[in-house]
């Protein structure tokens, strides 16, 4: 019953933006062996995707040893599809990483060909997206714009706008997290994406209202256009994520 | 977190419009052994509340037969509050029962003291409604005035409306069932139930979509507002019911 995004993403027998949206878990990790144990643990819980928050990694700036860990990483998951995430800190990232540090591990996981979708933020300098997107397009992996806002929600037509002009930079999905005050910012979120997915935006979305408040928009985004939603395995990535046994449960009443 | 009612209706504690909302299951029969049977089937699943939709029972016409069905019942089911609903036809009832044979069968019904809430429509002629609010107070019964729409849901300012005329009009309970065309005819419903929830209604409110698209107003109606939900323990008694042990789960999830 859900709406479809028009151009979907396929990964490894994965649709974003299919008939149901997809449950991915965050690895955060601050070193290698961390970050296999992890990642040996989460398979099992049968995530649809994994994002690597590399931003949580104490070797983030020694780029060699980030293409060691991915190339590892990469064998230990398999085929399930891995989303390269190098937070900016301002947009939640655990560490601040400079800006060219950020763009040369980002263009350097994408060259090793060890990154499916990579994630980076709209607010980084159009050279920086543009050179991204041209590696990703190289190396056939998938470019997710992304928006933040830790501290609330902006109205309707600036979360459309975000979702639009992710698209037309260049993403293949476009994503956007905001803190809801109340739950008016809940159904603003949810009516905006709804608004996105009707017609302004073709690419898969991401939308969700993190915190306590906004946990609905984890569990019933997915009616409404959001085709990912990241969920608990072992350690959350943002506020208000559910363990992902207990969402599956709670998301096949909303989806079968 | 969910918005609390400001005035609280408890019976045998259960609280109506405080920090979770009630989960009621109907009671659909068409004689009395069906009917004590199902009540002993259902007392097993916990529900907060059960409904007796009596608008579905053969003898609904004949009122004797009715109170010993009710007699029988309320000691079957003992604490658990029960609501005595006779649907009118046009608003999703069973059958079609003339208006005076149902004033005659509610009031004496609410009379025999086995009446905890007793549910019936704003679209009532007002004596009616003054009648049975008038015996619902002299037996220490709650009044629910409701207003259904199986063809499609109405805009917010409606919607509002509706639910301060039945707190005007003497009701305990407001309710307002719609049917949605689409997920923005959902967020119109949430919304005014939260815009009722946050000043307009001081009374508990019950609002849901009805069918598949509003399911989720069934799981998470609560948070904005809505203080009892409907769901199937073994027959339904409107369209998009969620069998009440998925929907326990899934609402745990977010009530937790």
């Amino acid at each position: 019953m859900r709406l479809q995004s028009e151009n979907k993403v396929e990964i490894n027998d994965r649709v974003i933006g299919g008939s149901t949206p997809l449950v991915c878990l965050p690895l955060v990790a601050k070193g290698k062996s961390e970050l296999l144990e992890q990642a040996r643990e989460l398979e099992v819980l049968f995530p649809d995707l994994l994002e690597w928050r590399i931003d949580a990694y104490d070797a983030v700036e020694d780029v060699d040893a980030c293409l060691a860990a991915l190339t590892a990483l990469k064998a230990e998951i398999d085929r399930i599809p891995l989303i390269f995430t190098c937070r900016i800190h301002t947009e939640g990232g655990f560490n601040n990483i400079a800006e060219q540090d950020r763009l040369k591990l980002i263009t350097a996981a994408i060259e090793s060909g060890g990154v499916d979708i990579v994630d980076i933020e709209l607010c980084n300098p159009s050279v920086f997206i543009e050179t991204v997107k041209q590696a990703a397009v190289r190396n056939d992996a998938k470019l997710i714009l992304s928006y933040h806002n830790f501290d609330e929600t902006p109205d309707e037509p600036f979360i459309l706008e975000k979702l639009v002009k992710a698209q037309e930079m260049g993403a293949d999905i476009a994503k956007l997290a905001a803190m809801p005050k109340n739950y008016e910012d809940v159904l603003t979120l949810l009516s905006a994406t709804l608004k996105a997915r009707s017609g302004a935006v073709k690419t898969p979305i991401v939308t969700m209202s993190m915190g306590e408040i906004g946990g609905l928009t984890r569990l019933a985004g997915g009616l409404f256009g959001s085709d990912i939603t990241f969920a608990v395995g072992q350690k959350s990535s943002a506020p208000g994520q559910i363990p992902i046994g207990k969402l599956k449960q709670a998301m096949a009443v909303l989806y079968e």
